[in-house]
């Protein structure tokens, strides 16, 4: 099965979101990413569809914006 | 283990979430509440802290507030 991927910057909505996520579906079944950290995969995020973090993109291609924390363009900035 | 549980009100962003979710933490492990059909249950979901559909409140008692569908306050009205 091909993992979810959960982006997020540190936040603490973000920090809240992905202890509970990773509770919920199992930490070997999604890839972390922080895109405050790891700003390369900002175009990544955009182009599956992510608009704000935290985001969760499902291996189904969907994404699930989870509470709000920032938005992508912030992160961009 | 308790039960999380996802409250959705029917809506097309709601169905969409609510597939994702089921697939992703399993079935078994989430009670689907439709408060546009259960309207008694908007006073259980807003004292849990939803304050949009779709959200699921996690055995922990934190809300995740997915997407977004509909506003507590338009299915009360």
């Amino acid at each position: 099965m091909t993992k979810s991927i959960f982006y997020h910057a540190g936040c603490p909505v973000c920090v809240s979101a992905e202890k509970e996520v990773i509770t919920l579906i199992g930490e070997d079944k999604i890839d972390v990413i922080h895109l405050g950290e790891s700003k390369n995969k900002i175009t990544n995020a955009k182009n599956a569809g992510v608009k704000s973090v935290p985001a969760l993109v499902t291996p189904t291609g969907n994404v699930l914006h989870i509470n709000f924390g920032a938005s992508i363009k912030d992160l961009e900035g």
